[in-house]
């Protein structure tokens, strides 16, 4: 069982790039090298730029160290002349996991430690996903039984 | 002066045209070819496409009568193979102008009536930006100027 | 208990007013007047409009027989010269309600019946809210709670 | 080569969806199902609804046909008690497939004909993504170079 | 009469999170949690997120005194586990308040205030929308009675 | 030929301001004044405020130097009372421009430099609508034929 202590990790960044001029259809490849660079969150965010312009902002989160790498994927695979960036500080909570038992099989639970108390308990994604695409049930009723069975 | 009288109108239509392979720019230059052409609004809504593509829904209201005219801009100027739209029926207030005097020169205002009642009033936007940027005036201030003389 | 049988509505419309020339407080104030005139529901767009404007399309839906009373709120509550409306059907499922015992008190369940089979169980908001705020807790943990004594 | 007429499609619907009680990873699951189940398009639109809820609109594109099935994987897969729909026309361009020789392989280019006259041209996503992926090739320089091999 | 000197404070914090696995309708919730505790500024922003999910970003604007209380909040009532924020410098008006007579009653208007000049004149909205609740006024019409009686 | 060497810029700024008192006919004026004063690029995010309310938030990116000016511009012709800021990095990468012959004129096209090689090639949008406009041809013919030529 993986366990990660409660902390602040002062060495994130922000990288930011607004986009006007690159069709949509390319922006979810990018999102998809990102996250494989090791990205922690890759998303976009919808803007309104000069010239009636309907944008898009792309928002990367990642590690220091992996700002050069990440900046590499932004201007080879995107439009931009130019990338901005921040500094970020995160609070994480504490992280542990727990198996939940279900008619259909094993589901892992995120858990999240807050002064050493859970308060939260996250069924992962795809292993309820994997269950209602084996067994055609509806993903939220995964999630229910999972629920059911936590403390 | 021009008058409108209180109506429906039903012989409007919707065109809406989802896009997720052009570049924001270009949908600047669409919007003006379809108002050019005379649309009654031209305006676009952020959505979320498959394959995580940022997408953008371009609506274009028209009379039923220019909905050809329409298509083939869009036809021409976007990327999209396809087209839809549906029937819209419009209530429009009956419509009536003031002129309104100001210490830097006359504004129109665009009055709405609801059974002969004006529930609206709003001051021209062109003529107060144009008295805005020609006295270096905040465009706020100009419109509370007018706002102050309506009764 | 209220009981609703499947059906389908084929009376419905959807009110449409896109606006670029009303303050974003205003708006919260319009929503509230029309879900009391008795809106099935009240929601915003955020649209791109000509002109570089943000604007924001106002969508109520509502029974074709309260048309003219929400068109009359929009008319005098917002600053618009027009509205388009359009008919709807809606398929409803069938629905009923149970009570779920929590150690702070009783929870209202909504239930949705697709053929007679149950494939929604929704904690009412309001109940939820209500232990949340006396006994703060967090509002999620009253849900869980409540999904944990549902079958 | 697959070939298809310009036409006009009158039995299209959409159904439209709000949800304010349902979590977004489950959302990316149901547009999965959608598609696969045969929907011309799935998409989302941010929305704000009552009680400061930002919620979700979901739209489906489909064959009047297919409304049912469709119907029934929304109610099973997402938590509202009702969906709308209404009917919809679309135009359609006349299509058919041209082959493009690039470096990297063969790339598919579809074409769009308005009244037998080329208007579109657009490369095949999933066909440079696979090169893109294979080579290690910006995405953006494999679609560049189908564009200089397009008349 | 409250009077606050113009002013820059540089000790400010914006702390954002990502969601993707919580319901609209908590949100709601988490706002007015967050605005009670003191928070200057609580907003949403939608995104889009991995795997194909409407997300939503949560901003909260507060003084860096403030920032562990919010935390609490955050991680206690929303699915995150994790909490990211950077500190912000905010430019301030000077402000004061001035009294309006309407023929309804009193409002209360902010004034903002530049280098000792007026620039911004706001008539307090839970003012005019008592005036406008109680006597079934149309807000505009409350607002634009005010803003007449502005110098 | 204007040659700029890649370089990282440790000296700019993002402005930004939450407004939902402010019709958005005002901030199409605003973002063009903004941009006139020299504001490296401008640009609004639909957020979601307290009280249902639909907000935007104004993005300013601008040099240090010119934040006292921006700031003016944005209490001047917004209604907010307080602008928030705080410090940017931005990598740019080198920049050349180079002239294309297309059968209707010259368009110049920009290319951005990684390292000495040519990442980006983007036709100036200005010069693309020009020859659009006055030949009467699709902006994205322009486009193309420009891509053509490109090596």
């Amino acid at each position: 069982m993986r366990h990660g202590q409660e902390h602040i990790d002062h060495d994130m960044v922000k990288i930011e790039v607004n986009l006007d001029d690159i069709p949509g259809e390319w922006l979810g490849h990018v999102m998809e090298l990102l996250l494989k660079e090791g990205a922690n969150d890759v998303f976009y965010i919808p803007i309104y730029m000069k010239k009636n312009r309907p944008g898009t902002m792309l928002q990367v989160l990642c590690h220091e160290s992996q700002k050069s790498g990440m900046m590499d994927i932004i201007f080879r695979e995107t439009t931009t002349l130019g990338a901005r960036y921040y500094p970020l500080s995160v609070k994480r909570l504490g992280r542990q996991f727990r198996k939940v038992e279900t008619p259909w099989g094993m589901v892992s639970v995120k858990e999240g430690l807050l002064e050493g108390k859970i308060v939260q308990q996250a069924p992962e994604y795809s292993d309820c996903k994997a269950i209602s695409d084996k067994n055609s049930i509806p993903l939220k009723q995964v999630f229910q039984e999972v629920w059911k069975q936590l403390k």
